[in-house]
């Protein structure tokens, strides 16, 4: 199913997911592995989040080529406490490690009204909304938070020791589908920058500084040895810390600071650690309204007050519009696949 | 125990919360509230957060009197699930739920790993840092947050639907008291602006709107009808929805803009609802470094960044220092705690 529109081409869900999984195969994936993060990646494609899209596919390939990341790892699956999960990924991506954990977590979460996966050794290089969403569809609530490499300035500091250190929230909602946010606790997300650095657009001001730590618009000079800042000022900066602690230290995964790939040229996947809470809000709720469609009587108030776009609206739309026409994808991204698929 | 300096004089702790108590006692709490009231908010004066400490006692007599809030509220706490406590507090204030809803937090912290309290039908009227420190002090991470009355605009709208929905956070530390921070999702707290305001002092561009939602700079007219802005744009206003729902939908508490006090004049405290998450970092760590240790490394490696200061600091420096020389007690503050002893 192909459906020509201008220099794209809309590809099916399953088509595009089968394409991917064949690349990360042939570049050293087990067919586990290759599955969930194809799937992973075609689903940030459709939801529009195009910096964690197709266009990291060439960086997952390039660090498997690295020998930074084993793409066969096993996640080992430990049940830690009545309401904790721990996973090692054993050097492995983060998203099989979590789809090993998650029966056990939500059973825990179920059970206990609250619980926690924690998974370190492993690598994430996704969209962290896609790793909170599920839940909500089965009506829990999830927030998740990720460390990634030393990118970002702490406030009041002269050089980068967090990571954007995204920080994700998922609700259930009784009328649509969840209410989802994923916001990096940096002004700006990481592969954003990638992409206006090969676009050569400007950035705002109050992005990054240089590798001289002086403020600076181009992206370029921000990935080449300058480092991000933390949105909101100390108290951005202070999430982030946050995130590390819960990231890294709870995990027994590395802090953002700690990652170095200096002997493994072409790496470019964060080896450290993730945790997601989840909470069942049925569990002992027999006196209050159900979640759910108390979310959606304060999503009605902030409509009323004139808010036009919810988290993750935007997300939605495009999801919508996949679903119906196909995924777009530019003819400059399939040359980028099939140089991939030749390699 | 007192000591003059300048035009303040110097109590010892116990001196202070022994007043304090009686204070409240003599307005309508019982004496269990009355003391845990009166701790908490020499507690937060004795760490120099001068917006919750003395400056909240004419807030609370004035609450009190009003009839909005039961002094002798006798929380009542529900064993919802494995991993969850649930506290009706009656109309009371929320220490009080908290303190009675503790001992099963712990222990249920402690056997699963992770556990949560979810505290509605409460008042909450003082900092929340004081809250999640005393799980750190006993090796636990703890996470809060909670809502209060429509004060800030959601990203993108005309009027307040949200509070100012602090978050905070305490990790312990190897060598020291917990790392703690505690923020509103606000630019500004709520305690802070009307501090300006009292002492007419102007605000820095970007807190707040007033009552025709153009920008301000005049705290009294951000209280005056006006309405303050989250933190960092549209990432602070999507951490303050989450706040509404983790505390009100979740809990079965009131989202902020449904707090009506028009029937209770001199109302002053949030009638909402409190989640505390609390994760035991020793659960299943037998193959990891103990968490309070990798704190200590992740803050030596800020402090050789440059970071100058971390989050709590200021507190810590000044509790040391009251702990040292008592609280200093300005002349005008021993004024109106004497009249509030005779009202």
């Amino acid at each position: 199913m192909e459906n020509h529109i201008e220099d794209s081409t809309r590809f099916s869900f399953d088509a595009l997911t089968k394409r991917l999984s064949a690349i990360l195969r042939r570049h050293g994936c087990s067919q586990t592995v290759a599955d969930i993060l194809a799937n992973n990646c075609v689903s940030a494609e459709r939801d529009g989040a195009e910096s964690h899209g197709l266009f990291r596919m060439a960086g997952y390939v390039s660090t498997l080529k690295s020998g930074w990341v084993d793409g066969k790892a096993v996640p080992q699956v430990e049940d830690a406490a009545p309401g904790l999960v721990r996973v090692d990924a054993q050097n492995g991506f983060t998203q099989p490690a979590l789809m090993a954990g998650r029966p056990l977590l939500v059973e825990k979460a179920t059970r206990n009204g609250i619980a926690a996966i924690a998974i370190r050794n492993s690598h994430h290089f996704a969209a962290l909304s896609l790793d909170v969403e599920p839940f909500a569809q089965e009506g829990f609530v999830a927030l998740s938070v990720i460390n990634s490499m030393a990118s970002v300035v702490p406030h009041g500091g002269r050089r980068a020791v967090f990571g954007t250190n995204p920080i994700a929230f998922a609700a259930p909602r009784a009328n649509g589908l969840p209410l989802v946010f994923d916001q990096a606790t940096s002004v700006m997300a990481h592969g954003d920058v990638k992409i206006a650095a090969r676009e050569k657009k400007p950035l705002p001001a109050g992005v990054g500084v240089n590798s001289r730590g002086e403020p600076t618009t181009d992206a370029a000079e921000i990935i080449a040895g300058g480092a991000l800042l933390p949105f909101g000022g100390h108290k951005g900066s202070a999430l982030s810390l946050m995130v590390e602690i819960l990231c890294a230290a709870l995990v027994g995964g590395k802090f953002s600071h700690e990652v170095d790939w200096s002997s493994h040229p072409g790496a470019q996947t964060p080896h450290t650690g993730q945790t997601i809470i989840v909470i069942d809000p049925r569990a002992g709720a027999q006196a209050i309204a159900p979640l759910a469609m108390r979310v959606e009587e304060l999503i009605a108030e902030m409509r009323d007050a004139g808010t036009d776009r919810l988290p993750g609206e935007r997300r939605q739309a495009a999801r919508a519009q996949s679903d119906r026409d196909g995924i777009a994808v530019s003819t400059a991204m399939q040359d980028s696949l099939r140089a991939l698929e030749m390699e």
